[in-house]
Parts: structure tokens; C-alpha cells; sequence
């Protein structure tokens, strides 16, 4: 921790015309003091270092608001398959063989990449989540973890909610504040209604959130609607599931009840573009949930499906999907800009983060802007959602500690993390056959 | 010109299992002369140069079949808004202050930035075309250049058909062969059908081809049919407008009859999903255009539907768009990246374009592998696909010639072109009003 001048074109996120060309930011430990034109730190600020990054935009740092970051193990193993030949055969035998130093060292590979493309929170849900953890505590990242509690099996749900409460035990508040632990009843599907209405008690007593897939695909609204009868967000108001801080990833597909549901208990939406047009799940009513109220913030999914975790590129897919489905007018660059930030913060609960201001977390990104592609400088917002990419980041911080200056990670050795990456998977993949 | 050895993973796009992981490329002149393992150049090859990639993936050369190069200097200028408004209030009367020499630096601009993400040759519509084909000379790029013929008032169609003409004549086989003529009747609703047959007869008497866009927007096609009781491919067989040549951006709303014309003609379908997203123009049938053979090149369209040059971005959007809307078993990686290589050199009838293998031209790009999202490396074809960037690209070659290494770019002054470009496109932004 020390403290910092930061210098360069600022885009704090604090309204649509906010933007300082030539601008500064002063850092002390893990909060922005200041924020402004060039000259404007408090007097008798005296900086351990001075950044000085005259041809980058400085900006709050990416949210990623749905990962399953240790799926990087996986990428590129399959593609181009219907979804569940690709789960059956491919993603389950691989996913049954990893261990947890694999969860480690797969976590640890995701926020190399996701801090090397500006993202500097994340909403994981996974398992061998005391790994994940442990990944986030040594890279510096901010993290949501959840355990996912698939309750097919009875037992086997039990058994991952009691870990799930051992993580937040253990790990709830960790790495400086870093962590947050919530829940991760992994779908309506996935968990009956009982186990549901279980998850939602531990998570009140405890005070967190949830984090649950909900409604991405239309096999699986037809599954809960023959089932119970109802569509998947009204089964869930009925459980008494919302009330608490819930993240719904997906919502694909959802009717006009279901939005009301959402809006009424201020469900947060992940809405993750990409994952959904590469599994042909569909794309999801963005622009409708916007103008009811709806949260919503953006991500990647994880890379199995995706398959980077390059949220510049998710922000630009976010727009142009929506502009597909709904309109050229529909999620303009600054809205979608703030989904990943400002509105990402807020739908993790993150308190202090998301913006430049004072008193905020330093969580911040520079980008690049000294490119071919930044040129001519009508816009920055329409520059950083439909031109910029995840390797234009040049510099990271989170909770005021740098990460990457220059694109070197200071954190996390990089050559170690792909060498033990590349060889665990590979072994799994001959493991599985 | 020079003897290059260049060593690392090849990728020569001659077939789905064709690779080396420890490959090398003999490249005499403009051509290549070997391609294969480590050692297997010609007995008594002695390079001037040894490129040493062994962390990089070494493939054909990007093809944008469908671009409006200097159009990078509307980048950002008007975005989110509805196309009339968008078209009547802020492109065109941008466009009408242009001179050639601003043609000249857009061009030039675009020529970096495609360099710089792996594009090594390009099909270019616009006007000032001999200021494009200078920009295309000066910095090293290929090129299939057309002069934008909009003949919705006679004298300026023929006027731009004459200037089409000579262009043809006097940059026709220009920059050592490096740039070819086509003629480029707007379209099939910019143009009477008189134009149309006296372009086709030109093109014919000249033995080149034509670039059009066709049916790109459903008011396109309502226009045509109620104008020619016809649909717009349909229209065009009957002017005798096939034949040669064709090449054809965007096709996004055609019948299954329009289809088979296109199959029976041997017209080459230039894909611009980006630009069909972000203007809400739609979802061109992809799937069912390779179904039926019809040879299909990826494009990026200009910059101010897009905002960027980025093949890569392009490549895993057509991929991702045909997903989902036809299933995720479409476009799988290989396809898609073979569309922007062998097929786009197709597409533009380039000879000996579009793989490595002895005898083709050498047009080569660098990949640098050795990144976080390149790992695990299950799939070389796959992470290219689902995973790179633009700015992943290290090295350019194209006819032989080293127009990028380690990201330098040597026949462009990088800080010129974006001074440049900055200042007259704000220029003309402020004579706009």
C-alpha cells in the first residue's frame, strides 16, 4: 500500500460528461482521495509514485458479474457441439477429474487473464471454492465466490451447502476485504425447492447474497413450467428465494411476470452475450429489463463457452446483440459501459467500487490509447466499448495495490501459471480420454 | 525483398489437421518456396534473414473482403442511432467535405490498424480511389479496389463509372501486382439497371470484377421488389449482371431462389456481421449459403458501423451470430477462420493467396501464443477462433515484405497517421457543425 499520482486522460463513470482530458487521481492505501483536472490533488499530498500515463484513459476497472473462472482448464477442449453431448461426454468427465490445487492453478490462470484485459472484480461460482480463494487472496483481484450446490442427489447438495457455509466462515471478508462469499444453488433445475428454501435461510442468517442460474436456455423453463407448473422466476417468488441480495445469471428467457418478479425484489441480472450465442441459448431481453429498472450487469461465463474473459469484448457483443434484437439505438456505449462498471459493482454489492471518486476503492485501468484504432478521438466512451480489447490494458489496480504496469503482472508469474496450467489440463484430458 | 527463414507453430490452412508445431517457412522474394517441420527447407537455402517465432503461431494473412477503409475517419463520430438519421445527419455530409487527401490518411489509417491486427489484403469500396491506392502502395497492404459507383442522378453515376474506369487503367495490376481493379456499383437501389448492365459490360471488356452490396436491409429488398417486382438477386440475373466476377457484401435477407442464383453464378458473399449487428440489419444465412457451396469471405465493413478493423473480433462474431441462429454445431472454428483465409482470397480472386504452401505468395502473419488466454493449448484452431485479438498479432509479411515485427510497423509512421487523421477529421467535424 502506498500512495499514488495517477495521471492521464480520467473517465471516472460519475455521468455521462464527465471526463477530464488531462486528469489526476491521487491514491492513498486503498481509497481514491481525489479526482480531477491536472493540479487538483489535496494540497500537501505527497505521492510514493507517480504514474504517468498522458496517452491512456484511466477508468474504474471492469466487473466480470458471472464467471466459472477455473473452467479455463477446459478451454478450447471442445467446441462447435449441441450442448449436451459437449456436457456429457466432454465437460462432466473432465470436470469430475480436477482436484483442488487444478481449481488452483485454473482460478489463478482466469485472473491473469482477466487482470491482464482490466477486470478487477468477479462473481465466480464453481467448486473446490477454498482454492478459488486462495487463487484471489495471491493475485489481488476482488472477488464474489459462490459454491455451486448442484442437489440432483439429495446428499451431494447437502454436503456442497455445508461447504458453501465453511467458505463464508473461513473466507467471507478475506484478503483484506477482498472476498465475499455467497451462495450458489446452481439453478432451479439443478435444485429442488427445499434445498432452495434452505440456501435462502443460511443466507439470511449469515447476511450475504445469492448467486443462481436462472432461465438461460428454453429447455430449461419448459423443464420448471412442467414440473411446477410455473415459469422459472415466479417458482422461485413463491419459495420466498428473493428478498436478500440475489445475482440471476442469463435470464434469456423470461415473460413479462417474470421481469415484474425481478424488478419487484431488485434481482440483479449477469447477462452474458457471449456464452449465450455461442450455446445457442438465445439473447437475452436486455434492453426490456433496462427500461423496467432491472440492474443488469455484464459477463464473460466461463471460458468453455465463451472463451476468453475479455469483458471489453463482452461490453461490444452486449451492444451489438442488443442492437440485433432490439434496435440500432438500443444499449448505447456509455450505458453499456456503465452495466460494466458502475451497475457490475452494484449488482455484487460492492460497496465503493465501480467509480472514480473520493472516498472509493482504487480499483482502477488504464487503457492504451495511443493506437490506430483509438484514432480519431471523436469519442472515448464509443472508443472503450466498440473499439477497445482486453490486451489494449495497460495498467491494474485493485483496493489501491498496483497489478500490472506495462502489462507485466506483478502479482502472478506468468510463464509458471501457463506452464502448470497446460500441463494439469493435459493430463486430465488423457486422464479422461 | 529478401530470403526469410522463419520458424515457430504453422498454420498453413491447407487442411483441418495440417500443422507444425515446430515449423518453418523458406520465403524467397515475394513467394514462399517451403513449408514443414523444422529443417526442411530447400538444401542451400541461405536466408538473409532468420525470423525466430517459437512462441508464435504462423498462418495466412487475414482477407477483409469488404471494407470502406478511409471511413476510419468517422470512427465514433455518430453512433447509436437510427440508419436515416444517422446516414442524412451526420455520414453524409461528413463524406461531402472530403478531399482526396483526406481519403489518402483514412486510408492510411485503416492500413495501419489492419496491419497491426493481422489483415494482409482487403476488397476497398469508397471514392478518391486513387488516393486509396496510393495509401495502399505506400504501406505494403493488398488490395482489390473499387470505385463507389451511386448513380441515383445519371451524370454522377457515369461520372463515377468513367472515374472507375480509370482507375482501372491506371492502377490496375499496380504496387508490383499487389493491387487489382474491380468496378463497385453501390447497389442494386443506387443504381438504375442501365448503370448496372454498362458496369457489367466494362467489367467484362476490362476481364475484372465487380463488388456490389446486396440485400443487406429488409427495406433494401421491399424497395427492389416494388420497384421491379422482383428480388434484389433475382433483378440482378435478369440485367445479365453475373457471370463474371461478383462479389457481394452482406446478403443478409435473401430467398431460398436468390440463393441458388447466387450458387449457379459463382457469386462470392462478402459477411459483415459486426456492421449487420450494430445497424440492425440482421442475420445473414450463413449456414445455409455454405450448405449450399456458395464461397462466403468475412469483412469488417468501415469503421463507423463497426467501429474496427479487427478480423480476428470479426471472425468469432460470424461464428458466435451463426450460432445463434442456427445452432451451436455452426461455422465450427475451422470454417470460419478457412472463410477469412483460403475462401476470402477466393472471394477476391487472388491467385495463390490464402495458405502457406510453396508457391503462394508470401502473405504472413504472426500470432503471439504466449498469453494467458492461449492456455490450455488444446486447440491451435479453436483459440485463434474463440480466443485472439487483433492486437495478439506480432509480425506481418505480405508479398514478401516485412511490414510489421514485434508489433512495429515499418512502412507507417504510426504517430503521423493518427496526428494526421486527428486533426483533419476534427477539421471537418467543426466545417460540419
Amino acid at each position: 500500500m502506498a500512495k499514488y499520482l495517477i495521471r492521464g486522460m480520467v473517465l471516472p463513470m460519475t455521468g455521462e460528461h464527465d471526463f477530464y482530458p488531462q486528469g489526476e487521481i491521487a491514491v492513498e492505501n486503498d481509497f481514491i482521495i481525489s479526482v480531477g483536472p491536472r493540479g487538483s490533488k489535496p494540497d500537501g499530498f505527497e505521492p510514493d509514485q507517480i504514474l504517468d500515463l498522458q496517452n491512456d484513459v484511466i477508468m474504474p476497472g471492469l466487473i466480470n458479474t458471472h464467471t466459472h473462472a477455473a473452467m479455463t482448464m477446459l478451454r478450447g477442449y471442445a467446441d462447435d457441439m449441441p450442448l449436451m453431448p459437449w456436457l456429457e461426454k466432454k465437460v462432466w468427465p473432465f470436470e469430475e477429474k480436477l482436484q483442488g490445487e487444478d481449481v488452483y492453478w485454473g482460478s489463478k490462470l482466469a485472473f491473469a487473464e482477466m487482470i491482464k484485459s482490466g477486470t478487477t472484480a468477479m462473481a465466480d461460482m464453481y467448486f473446490f471454492m477454498e482454492d478459488v480463494a486462495r487463487a484471489v487472496i495471491d493475485t489481488g483481484i476482488r472477488a464474489v465466490l459462490a459454491r455451486g450446490i448442484v442437489a440432483l442427489e439429495k446428499e451431494t447438495g447437502l454436503r456442497s451447502l455445508k461447504n458453501n457455509i465453511e467458505l463464508f466462515e473461513k473466507y467471507h471478508g478475506a484478503g483484506a476485504g477482498r472476498i465475499k462469499v455467497y451462495f450458489g444453488p446452481h439453478a432451479p433445475y439443478t435444485c429442488p425447492g427445499d434445498v432452495l428454501r434452505t440456501v435462502k435461510k443460511e443466507a439470511d442468517r449469515l447476511g450475504t447474497g445469492i448467486h443462481i442460474h436462472l432461465a438461460e436456455t428454453l429447455t430449461e423453463v419448459e423443464t420448471i413450467k412442467e414440473k411446477y407448473g410455473l415459469s422459472p422466476a415466479k417458482w422461485l417468488e413463491q419459495l420466498d428465494f428473493f428478498g436478500g441480495p440475489v445475482l440471476a445469471a442469463h435470464c434469456v428467457h423470461l415473460d413479462e411476470e417474470e421481469m415484474d418478479i425481478l424488478r419487484k425484489n431488485d434481482v440483479a441480472v449477469a447477462h452474458n452475450p457471449e456464452s449465450n450465442m455461442k450455446l445457442n441459448s438465445g439473447a437475452a431481453p436486455v434492453k426490456a429489463l433496462l427500461d423496467r429498472g432491472i440492474l443488469v450487469g455484464i459477463g464473460t461465463d466461463g471460458t468453455s463457452s465463451n472463451n476468453d474473459l475479455d469483458m471489453f469484448s463482452e461490453i461490444r457483443t452486449a451492444s451489438f446483440l442488443q442492437k440485433l434484437v432490439s434496435g440500432p439505438e438500443a444499449l448505447p456505449a456509455y450505458t453499456v459501459l456503465k452495466m460494466a462498471t458502475v451497475d457490475g459493482a452494484k449488482a455484487l454489492g460492492l460497496d465503493k467500487v465501480g467509480m472514480l471518486k473520493p472516498g472509493y476503492k482504487a480499483d482502477l485501468i488504464s487503457v492504451d490509447f495511443d493506437q490506430p484504432h483509438f484514432y480519431p478521438r471523436f469519442s472515448v466512451v464509443s472508443h472503450l466499448v466498440y473499439c477497445a480489447k482486453g490486451n489494449d490494458v495497460r495498467t491494474v489496480m485493485v483496493d489501491g495495490c498496483l497489478l500490472m504496469a506495462d502489462r507485466q503482472l506483478f502479482k502472478i508469474d506468468q510463464k509458471e501459471v501457463c506452464t502448470e496450467t497446460e500441463n494439469r489440463a493435459k493430463r486430465i484430458a488423457e486422464a479422461v480420454g
